[in-house]
């Protein structure tokens, strides 16, 4: 460093920080684009299938009938399986009117066998809820943008409505090179604690892959990092490629003492095979380096994380096959997940992900499948 | 069911409900028993790591000084990371109190330098929303019970605060006998689809293991029967082993198109080996029995559930081999779940469950570890 004069120093640092702009940016708008906002009834909330049978908001003519029949009713629409979905764009904005049509429309759905009422209140209007509330109805969980209300109306018969998500789910990258090298980092954040040495990862991201997810934190966290020290070594982003899922965790009570986690132990590798020499960063806001994957493994602070997981004889095993059986596992050149995912039918370590098919390309549904690799 | 007369029926019928009842009743209390409410800071929820720094509601008697020392805030604890979380229960009852006290609090806290807080509101005091939000505080997560306002106070930071949980659990058990049948059983909701044989499954409940929900699960679907189907039998309750996740498949978007669903599929077999034969019930709501594993896997039904997670392929193939080497796989009497997982050490299929050792018994957390079977 000492060595780059400031003037080509800062334009790389500029290129750098727009670039990192701009794919958080793309990440974060990833999940908005060409979704449809979808609402399953509360019975047909059951079973696991119950998605294919899922309304998309506005879009239902069929319906269009029964909530135009009465103007005294908030606007809705129903299923198949009798369920209400209220129509959130046509909740009235004058207060009144939502308790006269709230309290009115309830009385009919119920009257009218209706079973469940779902509404999907904007936090706008988060002063509709008392009345809500008041009327029977109850919160089945919200968001910073809504509220969701919903009442089952059958008196003869249980509520089924079942909760909402209570497991996060995490990704740890353990991302690993010919030389049986592991990446290893220091977080920014050390909470006061000694800092340490881990593998990167983080939170699955909402509707996103267990593999994508970590070959997105690896990606991110060497970038973040790229800010900081490998822009120095004139270094560019680094992909890794997806292996196979080593194990994972359950684990609770977690967040809010009330949730669980699921954190999946990944193996990754560099698609660029070149291995990379991490000048060592003395600034304390993060710190990458390749480390022997014997000495990460003997670290007091490694061994009191992974013993949980037992890391040592479980993944060390599959580990050491995997360097052994290098060159029989891998094409040399592998260059995106999918292709990475078709290599790795060679292995047998850990657990692969196939893609599916889409059940119907009407849901634009994603689907995963991981199975482990055993040769029987 | 035609020989059996109404003199010997009804009793039964009323043995079976009101056990069914208890049963029901003791699964709703399970989670509610001798749990403490936990919170963390915005600060800590960063890192997986984050429950290790977890507060107990009114026990940190540390930081007792902080909240009494101004009357005009609102009570609250904080944490090593600069966090604050409101005690629920001392909230004001009165509106106009709780009004002031959060605004003056919330200038206090930011002049003070901390980061985030954090305030549970109970669904009685729904009415203070609103100011929370006007005061820049958003909603995180609401359940029935409660909705959680926070606020990011660094106004030079990003809000780094994650996103509530996002993905649903759920299992589906294949139970098999020695025999090379499994257990299938027809849902009492068939949402005016034709129905279909399928295997028994559900969702995980709040803070339980998978391989728990699939013993559950498997148990619980009989016993419904059981009142409908079984009791005419004779038959009593049957207890299953977890044997081993044979795959899992994330599929998104999910319920209300912005969650994502894992469905586990998990090997079981009976603890009682006697081979049971299930009368065909012709009643609507539910039915149940024994179908050979092939007759199952080849029925159009089967295909086109299991046709996904590539069941023919990988399932079948690991259940032929565990059909081969039940003997040297299986004591003869394993009675629990604990025994079966250290019994199934011998098989190598799908990913076998080690519950692991509590980090702290502090915090009196469970651990899974889910590893591939796979011997090297």
């Amino acid at each position: 460093m000492s060595r780059l004069d400031k003037k080509s120093l800062l334009p790389r640092l500029c290129i750098f920080s727009a670039v990192s702009f701009i794919l958080y940016k793309l990440y974060e708008q990833r999940d908005k684009d060409g979704r449809h906002i979808k609402q399953v009834s509360s019975d047909s909330l059951r079973t696991e299938e119950a998605n294919e049978f899922e309304i998309k908001e506005d879009e239902d003519k069929e319906n269009e009938k029964i909530w135009k029949s009465d103007t005294n009713m908030l606007a809705f629409q129903s299923d198949h399986f009798r369920g209400i979905r209220v129509i959130a764009s046509r909740i009235p904005k004058n207060k009144k009117e939502w308790e006269q049509k709230l309290s009115y429309s309830l009385r009919e759905w119920t009257l009218k066998k209706f079973r469940g009422v779902w509404i999907k209140l904007p936090v706008a209007l988060v002063s509709y809820l008392e009345y809500g509330l008041k009327q029977g109805m109850a919160i089945h969980h919200a968001t910073k943008e809504y509220v969701m209300l919903y009442k089952w109306l059958p008196h003869d018969e249980k509520d089924m409505v079942p909760e909402y998500c209570h497991s996060y789910l995490g990704v740890g990258a353990l991302i690993i090179n010919e030389k049986r090298q592991c990446v290893v980092i220091q977080e920014k954040w050390d909470f006061g604690r000694a800092n340490y040495w881990k593998t990167p990862g983080g939170a699955v991201d909402r509707c996103e892959s267990i593999s994508h997810a970590a070959v997105r934190e690896a990606k991110v966290k060497w970038k973040m990092c790229l800010l900081f020290v490998v822009c120095f070594l004139e270094e560019t982003g680094i992909e890794c490629e997806f292996i196979s899922i080593l194990g994972f965790r359950q684990m609770m009570p977690y967040r809010f003492g009330n949730t669980a986690d699921i954190w999946f132990l990944c193996l990754l590798r560099p698609v660029d095979n070149t291995p990379l020499e991490f000048k060592k960063d003395e600034h304390e806001i993060a710190q990458i380096k390749w480390m022997d994957l014997n000495e990460f493994m003997n670290l007091e602070c490694t061994k009191s994380i992974f013993q949980h997981y037992n890391f040592e004889k479980a993944v060390a095993k599959e580990v050491d096959w995997l360097l052994k059986h290098w060159n029989d596992c891998f094409d040399q050149q592998p260059k995106n997940l999918d292709n990475s995912l078709k290599i790795v039918k060679n292995t047998n370590i850990g657990f692969r992900c196939l893609p599916l098919e889409d059940r119907s390309t009407e849901h634009k549904q994603k689907r995963y499948f991981f199975q482990p690799n055993t040769q029987l």
